[in-house]
């Protein structure tokens, strides 16, 4: 943990990575909008929470201000785009949308290691930290698969687009079956949350919207099952 | 629950799927000697407890015998396959050696039967029951799939051979990949435990070993997505 105002102004400043900051709901003053402004800038999620949180936390002198450090060390997708282009890889990500469950983005940051993602977009909202328990479903592949932590996955894939890069949404109601997709190009993959899908406004900007075909009707696939066959496929086409 | 020795030869002789059998291990007779026999015949796994442990479920007249109704169907193998041939499909089971944990049982069962699984086959010792709890990580599949449970997977696999059904191995050193089989002919595919894999004996009388080709040498998937990865290949190539 970074305690008290200033030590949290430092921590941005020194590029230390940040999961998340606590403010004290009623606390004001410059170097307060000074934080705002630096998680704003840093895609750290600000939490306001009554003073009560703060006290909870059993630290003195917080000055309404706490910070989380993080234990994944989080990335800029741009930087991750051109190091991998740089490296004469064929991009791939892997988009999670509405996923906010940590052992579940445990489960898949394990299968997008062993499939050669090159990194993992997770949006700073809504998604819990991703602490021990996450980086134990994920048998430590959080630690080395790059992630990266993005204010709008609309912006990022605007940025992946900028960048040359097709996005697929996975949706049990698309079209086409995923095979019959090309993913020798570079990509991204949208997979939304069991229960919601994709938010409408992101699936509307994805390029190809795509469906792993089923056996009868009971079309009901784990989404970290559905993740592994979408990458197994787009291995067995890039090998 | 059916409680006390003729409850439970009753049960078993009407047909009653039973998930368990618990005996005193000091309670001795002719009907316990018929409960024994009664088990092996019909599967049925039986655990030998102290009194203390049948007096634990708070239920009078044991006579140092209870049973556990099954939450899931099991259903006998041959009858299974000649089942699916006769439908005109062709067969497709799991055989799962050595994954006890129920949860992931359930998982690979609602990937199998969105993936048109005809069966499941399990050991009748070192897993579970498949409980509630089960059923719920399954979203309702195992409900709806049929699972075997059987004394020996080596005789399952006998038994899938004198039918015409290939055996391959899921197994990380293989030298074959996933996608160079042929999963168009009738097929059984053995997943073992991510921790210790196939038991040798099994795993020398499959017909062959396949391995998921992985990036890099971080070789770890949850056999839940292995399995997911698999039976997406041998959909693909029946479709």
């Amino acid at each position: 943990m970074v305690i008290g105002r200033n030590a949290v102004i430092e921590a941005i400043r020194s590029g230390r990575q940040l999961d998340r900051i606590y403010l004290d709901t009623k606390a004001l003053g410059q170097d307060i909008n000074e934080i705002k402004g630096l998680a704003t800038q840093h895609h750290i999620p600000v939490n306001y929470v009554p003073v009560a949180k703060l006290d909870g936390f059993n630290i003195s002198d917080h000055e309404g201000c706490v910070a989380l450090i993080a234990k994944v060390q989080y990335h800029d997708l741009q930087e991750i785009i051109s190091f991998t282009v740089e490296k004469g890889e064929t991009p791939l990500f892997l988009i999670l949308d509405g996923i906010t469950d940590i052992r579940n983005i445990g489960g898949i940051a394990r299968t997008s290691f062993c499939c050669g993602v090159h990194a993992i977009i997770i949006p700073d909202k809504g998604v819990g930290a991703l602490n021990e328990d996450a980086i134990l479903t994920s048998a430590g592949a959080l630690e080395k698969i790059p992630v990266c932590r993005v204010n709008s996955l609309m912006k990022a894939v605007d940025e992946l687009h900028m960048n040359g890069i097709k996005v697929f949404a996975s949706e049990m109601k698309a079209a086409k079956n995923l095979y019959d997709c090309d993913f020798k190009e570079p990509c991204a993959i949208v997979m939304g949350s069991e229960e919601k899908g994709i938010y409408p406004a992101l699936l509307k900007i994805c390029d190809e919207k795509i469906k792993i075909p089923m056996k009868g009707d009971f079309e009901s696939l784990n989404v970290s099952v559905a993740t592994g066959m979408i990458l197994y496929e787009v291995m067995k086409q890039r090998s």
